[in-house]
């Protein structure tokens, strides 16, 4: 119960953060360093509960690697996506109900950006957060953080720079993303931290 | 002795960054992170002395937690109003006593989102730089300076993202807040940190 | 082998940063952030499995320094060639193929900044990364992405920033350096990667 | 002679960073971020060797908290001194020798800064780099280099956001403060990390 009320504030300040930063008026280039930054102090504070996840691409992968238990699965992502719900009800209100036309996307250039930022967003995790050679580490919440820094600024552009399925909820509840273009996200996330679990594992063979 | 005096330097240096960050010309978007990088530096300097709360919110949520003294309280809040003042006077000074308008503030979103930045901080706070689990790590400064900064991102345009009563304090002086809305600071930033300790003792059970 | 994956990822993804920063619409001072975060990130992911080379000079620097194999400076240099070019190919697509006109250098004064940001990067290296004083820290990612971020900051504006042979390539492929100039960044960044190499020696003299 | 060395280097690509930070077409307010993020990677690429001071009010101030031999501050400034003076020639060169006129400065108010910025910066180095409580932390770099981006932030619209002599050399080769106020540099620097110095062994009695 512990681990899922983590999860929950995890990806509540995280959606809340991208809300506020990207929701008129917004914060321009900062929005990455922003949204980055947040993940990264949140990751410092949950982490030593829950594995700090904050997303069903992450949990899905980590669960892959063999450090989330099955039946936790559920429960993480069902908090995960009541977190982002919220965070999108919140930044609605503070910011007057605005409503935004989502700005059109390539298809398959979002595509590709969500594939690719998640992968570098779970590769990173997996090695920083669950690999026996670097255990004990100080630096998992800046480089989880800023990986989504450093694919948001990267892809911003492209795909809105969502590599989180809950996000991508929350992004599509405050119009910064059509409903249409949701499996996007779903598709590339969830695909991309399969693939980037596998490579995980293949890299680092005798690490159990 | 030795603790008040780091308290105040502390506090100083923090709202001194803040008066210079924001009084005209300011530094923009680069405002939270100038003061999120202040409160980190400081935090990092002070924090084997007098564990670095600079914040009376944070005094009270770490005397929830077990971690200050009841008879610390009074002093430390003393001492971080006194730095407060001590800052609000000299940034004024440098710049030229220029008198400015506060803006105008929604009165019920600027004390949500005092509540929700507020809350951010002390959990952050309890977790990173209390809790046994995270004991002996590098990342505490860096992870309380840059919740600031983030949740200064998300919400310095709603409420001026001052989580703290001394900074309250400093920027009324300052006048980058009206005298009439500290109220808002005083209730949401003492709240959310009564709120933010319990979280903490929920989370964290075995942590006396 | 999984070594040499490690590091197609890595100069993958540190080339694909950089591309998607400078190309049309540039992020303009915020690219030596972005791209110097998105080498931190694949250097915390990849430094304990391949050492997070990413760039030939590095090889041969800690080649030179005895922390590379001979038998592996090939693969290590052609696995990072082929990052970089496949990220270029990537950038350039997700950027509909626009064709850039490199801006005119100064040859004289590019062959001196890559030789001095290069210098700076394979000095921080070898003493953050392979030194026996600093063995263990967690600052090491930090300070190689940082030293690029700020060696960018300082010369991109002269030379476009590259201190590495494998990103000259992928600057080219990608139109933002011509080919007639790239023997300054194999001339500078290879040579003031032995010249580092050599100055790491001298100062840690005990350190084999 | 090692050590001398470090000194020089580190120092030299610190005031390189600010000449090209500074000197048109500057970075705005990037410019402090720039220049702590220098100073960051080189105190970790050097603190194992010298202490990485690179300031010669910094190396007043560890010897007088006992942490730098006697002998050692005269060679320490002079390989200070020889970095800036080289660094700002390699500035002024890459950037073709425009000669910019020093903005004007109020004499009282510049003092000021200097002095509250060089407390803050010599307070911060001496708690995270030579306290016995933080020893052994991967945090000192960090807290260093962004001290002083904190600081420029603040006060670099006051005196240019010096808080180093051997900087202040610098910044008057390239134009960028008149000769006429070097004596604000000079003794704002060296009194405030007196005065930082005797804090510290105040509030560190039994550390010594």
């Amino acid at each position: 119960m512990k681990k899922y009320l983590v999860e929950f504030i995890g990806t509540f300040f995280l959606v809340l953060a991208i809300g506020m930063a990207v929701v008129i008026p917004g914060l321009g280039n900062f929005a990455p360093l922003a949204i980055g930054l947040a993940l990264m102090v949140i990751v410092y504070a949950g982490g030593h509960i829950s594995g700090a996840h904050y997303n069903p691409a992450v949990t899905i992968a980590v669960w892959l690697r063999g450090r989330c238990a099955t039946s936790d699965i559920a429960p993480y992502i069902a908090a995960q996506l009541l977190g982002s719900i919220a965070a999108s009800h919140v930044a609605l209100y503070l910011k007057d109900n605005q409503v935004l036309t989502p700005s059109e996307m390539n298809v398959t250039h979002a595509f590709i950006a969500e594939l690719l930022g998640t992968f570098a967003l779970v590769y990173v995790i997996l090695n920083v957060a669950t690999a026996k050679s670097t255990a004990g580490n100080s630096f998992y919440g800046l480089a989880i953080g800023m990986t989504v820094a450093a694919m948001a600024f990267a892809f911003g552009g492209i795909s809105g720079g969502v590599f989180n399925p809950a996000v991508a909820v929350g992004v599509t509840i405050m119009h910064l993303a059509k409903l249409s273009n949701i499996w996007i996200y779903l598709v590339a996330n969830f695909g991309a931290a399969i693939i980037a679990a596998l490579t995980f594992k293949f890299l680092n063979p005798e690490d159990k």
